[in-house]
């Protein structure tokens, strides 16, 4: 039997028999199971597609076929086969490789995929190149059915049908996104699957695809002769292969949502191998929403299709009922019935993630914020602390969220400062809001927090100095409060300032500061370009008073470690000491 | 008969016969021809739904009934009959209204719509409030068949079936979005116009909705009978009704794109009241694109439905042929398939209007930056002199466009340096480039302008002078240049800087100023906030510079004057010259 170190590319499995591949794929699964309960990552999904990807190797040839992975939550089995098997099965290398394609790493992997959906539009663009300079190799778009939901894979769906060329969209069906899907069209695939793929509504067919169903989608003769089939044809296809979720690890099968995506765990009982049990901002977010939907009929919590990420288990959805809908992966369709249910009289909670509230930025604009309607927003995964892989950063999120027009976006430094920002946002009704979400540890207020935030812009000074003024944001709060202290044990009495607004200035404080202050630092966490302190720079520059804005690049990092990323953006407490010190020569 | 002065609501029409309202939809149309010749407007869609506005105002009981306007295409009967008849009836009111709903004007315009495809998620928020608190009333969405093909449509059909309650879509088919329909979609609804809704494949059952077809959708008993039908139900119903777009007007009917939107024009020939002829900055588009597709093989320029926008009528798109791809209102598509075709080999120009680019924001980040495809974007419609309502802006542009990694985002200042940097980002292949289209009046270079922008964040000094530097971005170089004049004129000898690049600081230059200047003045004529001044005062924060930026405020404006508002933000020579002779002081 071949062993999985002897697979380099895809060219090594093409010959084999079915009982070698059954054991390949066994291997696969065995390595896959390691290396994921080890770094943590996506566990289902992966397991899931082990036999498709095999078949889909065996007939396409790729790199010349262009396959594109959609969210790469099930590539882990494709990056194995195409050259990156050892980083999966020698534990040494573990770290030193990604979920995420990346076509810096392969010539396999065409783009960044981590975002949901949009495999069908980039691979439209790739087979309109091909069309257009009389290529004739084929073009793959291989798609999780959570993706479907997303309004990109629908745009996409419905512009490659009319390149009436050869365009082959794999739909892997497991029966559910991250939690259970929603939306109807899941009801489609489930009426499809049921009728082996004869139901008289298809979704695919009324958007121009022919239709090929695979039952047996852990299968590999099946898959393979659909595959097959698919590869032939002149026009565009949708293969619809019926996948088991967690396919060969017990546990991933039976608690699916569970082995979705997961930190480092056990494999012999599915445990996590680290939770403190602590709480964290995560389990403050959980509780205050329940509380909310609980004591206030008029709460509704949004989200799409991330309930996990805020402790919304199974259990607490049941718990609260339809004071909870999660709309699928389609952020913009979230934004958007925040925005409606708000003014049809509900008070609505938008819980998601920055990097996918990238998707919404119309609908932040045009829905929410012209029609100024009162939806609260929590912003989760916002700043260095968030998702640190390159096509998941919370780097821009002041990008989105403090330029927008009556839009106010607010950075609470901690746990009573989060909860007196929520409930006042939950229970005003003059302005769209928007809360940056901690993602430090948990810490606690030293004193009193304000819980009226209804005149907007006012930043809060908690401790008045002189020479310099620190302003530290969101998550860089603490580190100003310690480099505070640093300066003090120096002698210099530095004035500390919480600007609590993310979205404007309090330009009367900035300016005051000119009395008895020779310079500003401002900290934030994210990108400087588009973020808070280029506008206090703004207000400071007619004043000629020193400013230093300290924040993040402008540019993309992959699998960063926070600690590096700050220390070489000068944001910790004896750097920022330093400078302040600098500017005061 | 009843003069339309009469109808001050929809109670008004409720009881009137059949010959009576065909009299008032004949004078609506009158009244609105008028108008929209007199003011500029949508022409073809407004006329296409006369008789589906007063069956709706027949049947539903608003503003009880709650109806949600998509795109205001469509919504010139819809103000009419709900108490703003006058302003389309007597000229000296003309223009003090808008097209687009606006909220502020009325209690029937529940959200400001000017894009195309929220009204689906928005009715779905309403109709969530609406279970949730235990009321009765319908939901109705009204949107058009080219709102359809925009991924939020999708999200919201999808999501909202899953309520199981009243929930009513009306499809407005009129057989064409702007340009033809783009999409398998518009195939499907063709197929079911042919088959009198009786086609096999449905999208629309598919997604879980029943379905009803009118097949004379300008007649009265038609609509109503549909209407009532899907009031009564208690299941998500989509209610397809087959228009004529243009009705009542020959021109509009035989020529639906030139009147789809139409500047001011002459009810009798149709042609437009003012066309000088000569050269504009969309003139210029037009034939450096048509240039490029003949000269270049590899050239792919793709459009979101607005080929008019830069001249790319249906002759010109006939010559063009396959190298041209408009994709349909789905901005997320167009620069997905953007990216995926530079990954295949093309040299993709996707063109498209700011406001719209919203919708894209992710793919954007996700698709084009982080893969750092070269792919040009033409960005239309930017800054003061883009389109002056509320709900369609250009002045985020810098926000989405100036602040993510890997994108260089161009500013020309005049037709020669727009087709040099045309010319160079088409020939590139290191970075994402986005290049602001002029919206002043063309104007000519000076002097040779550069052709080579492969270093980025290069600025031009046009003059080099001393003690003040005015930094005059895209559109508000000409202000600063005047600026400058005037100053020479007050014995000030200013530099003059071209900054080019809109999305980067040309820090040894900025810096280098300190030499012999003491104040800085930028100029920008989009929102300050997430800019390029603020970027500029960033750097020359540490050194004490003073700076002054110069652009407009963090403000949703409506149907304004360019000039006032520049004027408000000192954008003005004179004011820019008084500027700096006061920082000078």
């Amino acid at each position: 039997m071949i062993e999985l170190t002897d697979i380099q590319s895809p060219a090594d499995i093409k010959g084999l028999g079915d009982d070698e591949l059954r054991h390949v794929a066994h291997e696969m699964r065995r390595a896959m199971l390691q290396w994921v309960s080890t770094v943590g990552g996506h566990v289902g999904p992966n397991l899931g597609v082990v036999e498709a990807t095999i078949a889909l190797y065996q007939v396409f040839d790729a790199p010349e076929d262009k396959i594109v992975w959609d969210v790469s939550h099930q590539d882990i089995a494709h990056k194995m086969l195409t050259g990156r098997m050892k980083y999966f099965t020698d534990p040494s290398l573990y770290r030193t490789i990604g979920e995420y394609t990346d076509p810096n790493e392969s010539p396999y992997d065409l783009f960044y995929a981590g975002h949901t959906s949009p495999s069908i539009t980039l691979a439209a663009g790739l087979a309109k190149a091909r069309d257009l300079q009389g290529e004739e190799h084929a073009v793959v778009a291989f798609i999780g059915d959570g993706s479907l939901s997303g309004g990109v894979a629908f745009e996409g769906l419905d512009a490659a049908a009319t390149l009436n060329s050869n365009f082959i969209v794999i739909v892997n069906d497991n029966q559910m996104a991250i939690a259970e899907n929603h939306g109807s069209l899941y009801d489609n695939l489930l009426e499809l699957r049921e009728t082996n793929g004869m139901a008289a509504d298809n979704y695919f067919k009324t958007l121009g695809y022919d239709y090929i169903y695979v039952k047996e989608g852990n299968d590999l003769p099946s898959l393979r002769e659909a595959f097959q089939k698919a590869k032939a044809s002149k026009s565009p296809v949708v293969v619809h292969i019926n996948t088991q979720k967690g396919e060969g690890y017990g546990l991933a099968e039976e608690y699916r949502e569970r082995f979705h995506w997961s930190v480092p765990f056990d494999v012999t009982n599915g445990n996590p191998k680290h939770d403190s049990g602590e709480p964290t901002y995560d389990t403050l977010t959980r509780d205050m929403l329940i509380e909310l939907i609980e004591t206030d009929a008029k709460t509704l919590v949004v989200n799409p299709a991330t309930p996990g990420s805020f402790g919304f288990t199974p259990e607490v959805r049941k718990r609260v009922g339809a004071q909870f809908w999660d709309v699928g992966i389609a952020e913009q369709c979230g934004v958007s019935v925040a925005a409606g249910a708000a003014k049809g009289g509900l008070k609505p909670i938008l819980a998601v993630e920055t990097s996918f509230l990238q998707r919404a930025f119309d609908q932040l604009v045009e829905d929410l914020s012209l029609d100024n309607l009162p939806a609260t927003l929590l912003v989760l995964d916002a700043g260095v602390y968030g998702i640190p892989d390159a096509t998941h950063l919370g780097l821009w999120d002041m990008v989105m969220l403090s330029n927008i027009p009556n839009l106010v976006y607010l950075g609470p430094t901690n746990a009573e400062e989060y909860k007196a920002m929520l409930t006042w946002a939950h229970n005003q009704t003059s302005h769209s809001v928007a809360i940056r979400v901690p993602t430090t540890s948990l810490t606690h207020a030293e004193g009193d927090v304000d819980t009226d935030y209804s005149t907007i812009n006012i930043y809060k000074m908690a401790h008045r100095g002189s020479d310099v003024a620190l302003v530290g944001a969101s998550n860089m709060y603490g580190v100003a409060r310690k480099a505070a202290e640093i300066l003090a044990g120096q002698g210099i009495d530095a004035t500390l300032i919480n600007p609590r607004f993310l979205s404007g200035v309090d330009e009367d404080m900035m300016r005051g500061l000119k009395k008895n202050h020779k310079t500003v630092i401002t900290l934030e966490d994210s990108s400087l370009e588009g973020g808070l302190g280029e506008k206090i720079a703004r207000v400071l520059g007619p004043t000629g008073m020193k400013v230093r804005c300290l924040g993040l690049q402008k540019e993309f990092i992959d699998r960063y470690n926070a600690a590096e990323i700050l220390e070489a953006a000068s944001l910790t407490p004896q750097k920022v000491a330093d400078i302040a010190q600098e500017m005061l020569k």
